[in-house]
C-alpha cells in the first residue's frame, strides 16, 4: 500500500473512486478476456475456426474467472501476465487451445486492455471537464463583477475583475475537451500484431480480423499494430498532466488568495490543524498544486518511454505500467478536488 | 558557452544553423520590434493616436538598432528586457513616447515574439518531418522487402520484413506532422493584454486592436490574452518531445542493429575512435538517443511551469525561456540528424 | 491498486514483500504512536506533566488501536492524518489530554514516522547491498578470468576480460554502502518543531525533550526542527535513485549480452512469451531497467518538493508522500532482482 | 545562442562570469592538453619513452594551440574532439606520435578535463556557500529578534522570531558545504583506461602512470577507470540541484513575505515594470526559484544517463556533456543571486 491512491487514509486525500474502479485490476481482467472472447469470435467469423465453436469459447472466455496467485506467479515468472492466464484459459477450453490466442501476443492483449481503459477513462475525463466548467461558471456568475486586485510576479498590479481571474482557470477547460476529443480515437484503438507485430500468423485474414474485434469491442481499427509506436500513450499522459497543471494553477492561485492580508478568497471550511485549532487549511487547493507537480514530473518518464527498442520493448513497456494509471488517478483526482474547492468558495474578491 | 547546442566544437555534433537562426538574438529583436511596430500602427489606425505619426514611428521602431549591452542591463535589471527596449524606443521617438507600447506590457511583447518564433520554427519542422519522411521512403524503396529478424525484449522472435521495421520509425512522421497543423495555430497567436491582462487600458478599441496586429503579424487572434495559460506552450513542447522520441526510438534500433554479430544495418561512415582506427561509432544513431532522453527530461519542466500564479509568474515564464528554445534546438537537430543517418545507411536486412 | 507495487498480479514482478512491510501503513501507525508515546513519556520525565500519569498515558497511545476508517474521513478533511489520530486519542485518554501531542504538531509526528521508516529500510537496504555485492563476487570466482568482448559505443572494441565487466557492477555498491552510511544518521532524526517549528510550548524543557524522545526512540537528536528543510530526504532519494541507476546499467548490459548473436550470458531460465515457446525473456535485467527509469524520473519530484515556502508546505510535503515510497520499494525490489539475476546466470563470456 | 547563461541580454539575469569562465571552451582545452602533456610526461616518468623527449613534447602539447574549426568537424565526425585534437597535436610533434595519447583514448581526456573543471568548479562553489553563510549571518544580527508571522500550509499561524525563518535558510548551506567536501574529491579524480577500460595498453605501468598523472594533475588517483560507472556525476548534480533547491525556498519565501498585505520583507529595489512604474518586482527571489526548478528538472537527466552501457555509453554520456554544465552554471548563478538579494533586504518582520 505504497500508493497513495489505495493508501488506507492517505486514500481519503488522494484516492479517486470511479477513477479507481475503472482502472481496478478485475476492470483489466475483464478487458483482456474481452480481447481473447473478441478474437476467438472474429476467427469463426473470418472461418479460421469453426464458428459455432468460436461462440461457444468465446462465451466461456468471457465467463471465465481466472486464479489470481497463479497470474501473480505468471507475471513474476514471465514479466506479463498474458501467458498465465493463457495457459489458464487453455485448461478451460481444451482441447480446442487453437481457437484461443494463437496469432497474437502478450502485447496484443495487454495494450488493447489499455486501450479499453482509457476509451472508459475519457469518458470520466470528459464529464468531470464540464462538471468543472459548471462549477466555474457559477462562481462566474455569483462573484464574476467584483472587483480584485490584479498579481504579476506577485506583486501587486491594478485592480481587475473576479472574471478576468477566473477565466485563466476556466477557458483551459474548454481547450482540454477539445485535445481529448481529439486524441480519444488515438488510444481506443485495437492492438493486434501477433508474435513480431506484423500480423503474419492472421494471414490472409488479418484486415478481416482486426476490422471484426475493433467493431466488436467498440475501438478504433488502425491499419497496423501500433504497439512499439508509443506516441498517442504519450500524448495521452501529456494531456493528463496539461489538465492536472492548469488546476495546479488554480490551486496555487486559491492558496495565495487565502492568504492572511491578502484575503481574496473565502472558504466554507478547510483543513484542521492538530496544533492551532482557529487554522483553516485551504486543503484542497495545495492537493491540486501536488497532483500537477506530480504529473509535471512523470510525463517526462513516459516520454523516456518513447524510446521502444525495436519490435518489443520490455523495460520501456513496464515503465509506463508504472506511471501511467497513477498519473490517470491524479488527473482525475483533481478535477474532482478543482470542484469541490469551488464548492467551498464563498466570497471571490471585494464585496 | 555552456550550451551544447552554441558550444565551438561539441556545436558540430548539436548544433543546427537554421533551427538556431530562428531562436536568435537579433531574430527575437526583431519579433519584438515587429510587436511594437504593429501596436502603434494599430493606435493609428483605431484613431487612438494620429494615423501619420504612428505609420512613422511604427517605421522608426522596425528600423531601430538597440544597444545590446544596455538590453543585458535591463534584463539583469528589470528580470525582463522590454523596459530598457521600451527606453530606447522612447529617446529615439521622443516627444511621441505615448505612440508606442502604453497600454502594453513586458509580456505581450516577449510572448508575441515567441509565437512569431514558433510560427517559423513550425515551419521548419514540417519540412524537416517532411524531408526524413521521404529519406525513411528511400530506405522502404531499397530494402523494403529484405527479410530480417524481429526482436521482441531485446530477444530474436520471429522474421519479419524491413518494411515492418521501417514502419515504427517512418510512420509517427505522419501524425506528428497532424499534430503540427494542429497545434501551429495555437501557438502561433497574438498576445496582448496589458499590465493586469485584461487589456483595460485599451478599451474600448481593444478588440479591434488585437484583430488589425494579429492580422499584420500574421497571426492567430485569439479573444483575450493567453500569457497565464500556457497548456498550448506546454503542448508544443510535448509535441517537440514527441517528435524526437520518435527518433530516439530509431536511433536506438539502429544503435543496436550495428552491433557485431547482429549486423542488421550497415552504415557508410561512423565516428572515428582516438583509440581504436578500426571502429565505426553510430554517432548519428547515439545522438538520437541522447536528444530524445533530453527532451523526455525537459518537458516535465514546461510542465512545471504551467503552475503559473495569478496573473503573471515571473518564476514559471522564466523557466520556460530556460527550456523551451533548447527543446526546440534539440528537436530540430534530432530530424537533421535521422535524415543524415539515413542517408548514411548502405543496407538493412540480409540480402 | 494502481501501483506495480501493490498489484496483485503486477506485485509479484514488482512488489518486494521486505520493503512493503517496513512502509506498511500499519508500520507507519505504530511509530506515529512511538512518537506520541515518546512525547508523553518525555513530558513526564521532564516534569510538564505527571510522570506516573505520563508513563501510564505512554502505555495507552503505544496499545492503542485506531480506527482507519476515522482516520481516512481525517486525511480528507484536514489534509493530515494526525488531527483525526490525536481526538481518537483524546477520546481513550480523556481527561488527560493535555498530557498527549499539546506542543506538537502534525508534521512533527508524521516526519518522525518518516524518520523511523528509514532507519529501518536503510537497514535493509544495507543487508541488500551486501548480499548483492557476495552474489557478485561468486560470478567473479566463476567467470572473471573468462574473456569476452569489451564493447564501446555500442561496438566491439577490444577484449577484456569478464571481471573487467563485473567490476563496473560491483564497485559501484561498496559507494553506495559508504553514502548510506553517512546519510543514515541525517534522516534518521527525531523531527520537534511544535505549531510553528520553534518548539515555543516546549520552553524551556524543549532541548530535554528532543533528548530525550530521540533517545527513547533510537533516533539522532538535531538541535532544530528540521521539517521545512527537506535537503536530506532529497539526498536520501538521490541514493535511492543511485543505487537503481547503478543496476540499471547491470540490467541494460545483460540485455545486451543475452541477444541472440552476442551470447556473452546464458541465464538459466527466463520469461516465458504466450507468442513464442522458444523464447526466454531476461525480464529481470529488463525491470532492472525499468527501476532505474523509474526513479530517475521521480528523483526529479522529490527536488522540486525542496521548495518547501515559509514554515510548512502542504503542497511541496505531500508531493514527497506521493514518490518517496514508491523510490524505496522500486530500490528494494531492484537489489533483490538483481542478486535473482546473479543467481540466474550461469555463464558470462567466452569458455 | 539558446542558452540563457550564455545570451546576449537574459546572460545579464542567468548568466555568472565566474562559473562561466570555469566551463568555458578554452579552459575544456587547456585541461584536455594538460592531460595529454602529464600521460606523455608520465609515459617518460615509467621508462615507456624517453624521458627528454616526453618533458619536451609535454611541452609541445601545453602549448598547443588547436584550431578549434577542425575542432568542430571533429566532433561533428567523431562524436567527440578528441580524434581531431590528437591528429593535431601529431602534427605538431611529429614524428613521436607514440609520445601522445596512444594507450588512452577519448574518454580519458574528457572526464579528466571534466575532473578539472569540477575541482575548480568545487572551489568557487565553497567560496559562494561561504560568502551566502555571511550575507544571512548579517540579516540574523540586524533583524534576527524581530517578531514576525509563523506560516504554515500559506496560513498564518503563531508568531515566530525572524532568526527562526532565517535558519532555514542558512542552515543548509552548512551541510552543503560538508557534501560539497566530502563529494569534492570522488570527482576531482583522474580517469585512465584504455580503449576498453581496462588500462590494458599501459601494462605493466598503469598504476604508476596513474599515480604520477594524478600527483601532476593535482587529482586524486582512482585504483581503477571509473568512466563508465558514473554516480559519482549524478551525485554531484543532485548538490547542485539541492543547492539551489534550498535557495529556491529561500527565494520563494521572500516572493511571498514580498506581497502587498503581508509586507514581511522591504527590499533596497526590484525589477521595474514597462507598464506600471509604480512596482517593485523581486526579481532576484523569482530567479532563485526558476534556477531550483530548472536544476530539479535537470537532476533526473543525469540519473537517467547512470545507464551507461557496456564500456561506454556513447548516448547516455553525451547526456551529460548537455545538463550539468547548465547545472553548474544554474547553481552558481542562484548563490550569487541570493548573496545580491541578501543585500538588497533592508527590512525583514516588524519593527
Amino acid at each position: 500500500m505504497t500508493s497513495p491512491f489505495d493508501h488506507p487514509w492517505l486514500g481519503g486525500l488522494f484516492g479517486d473512486q470511479e477513477a479507481a474502479d475503472i482502472w481496478a485490476p478485475q476492470r483489466t481482467i475483464a478487458h483482456m478476456l474481452a480481447f481473447e472472447a473478441a478474437y476467438t469470435w472474429a476467427l469463426g467469423k473470418v472461418g479460421k475456426i469453426d464458428e459455432t465453436l468460436a461462440d461457444q469459447v468465446a462465451q466461456q472466455i468471457a465467463a471465465f474467472k481466472p486464479d489470481i496467485a497463479d497470474l501473480r506467479d505468471g507475471a513474476a515468472r514471465d514479466g506479463v501476465v498474458v501467458p498465465a492466464l493463457v495457459t489458464q484459459l487453455e485448461t478451460v477450453i481444451k482441447p480446442n487451445t487453437d481457437s484461443i490466442h494463437t496469432g497474437t501476443t502478450s502485447q496484443d492483449v495487454i495494450d488493447t486492455a489499455l486501450a479499453l481503459t482509457l476509451r472508459d477513462f475519457s469518458d470520466l475525463l470528459d464529464v468531470r471537464l464540464a462538471a468543472l466548467t459548471s462549477a466555474f461558471d457559477v462562481l462566474a456568475d455569483r462573484f464574476g463583477d467584483r472587483p480584485m486586485m490584479g498579481r504579476t510576479r506577485m506583486q501587486a498590479a491594478l485592480p481587475i475583475k473576479v472574471s478576468d481571474r477566473l477565466v485563466t482557470w476556466s477557458q483551459p477547460l474548454a481547450a482540454h475537451r477539445k485535445r481529448l476529443a481529439s486524441l480519444r480515437p488515438e488510444v481506443a484503438r485495437l492492438q493486434l500484431g501477433g508474435a513480431a507485430g506484423d500480423r503474419a500468423a492472421l494471414a490472409p485474414n488479418a484486415a478481416q480480423i482486426s476490422r471484426e474485434m475493433a467493431a466488436e469491442l467498440g475501438l478504433q481499427n488502425p491499419p497496423t499494430a501500433w504497439h512499439s509506436m508509443r506516441a498517442d500513450i504519450a500524448d495521452y499522459a501529456n494531456l493528463l498532466s496539461l489538465i492536472s497543471g492548469a488546476l495546479g494553477k488554480f490551486g496555487q492561485d486559491i492558496c495565495l488568495m487565502a492568504q492572511q492580508g491578502v484575503d481574496e478568497v473565502t472558504l466554507k471550511s478547510g483543513g484542521g490543524s492538530s496544533a492551532m485549532p482557529h487554522k483553516q487549511n485551504p486543503i484542497l487547493a495545495e492537493l491540486l498544486v501536488t497532483l500537477a507537480r506530480f504529473n509535471a514530473t512523470q510525463v517526462s518518464g513516459m516520454h523516456h518511454a518513447l524510446i521502444h527498442e525495436q519490435e518489443r520493448s520490455g523495460a520501456a513497456w513496464a515503465l509506463e505500467w508504472m506511471i501511467l494509471p497513477q498519473m490517470a488517478q491524479a488527473t482525475a483526482r483533481s478535477l474532482s478536488a478543482a470542484t469541490q474547492l469551488c464548492e467551498k468558495i464563498t466570497s471571490i474578491g471585494k464585496q
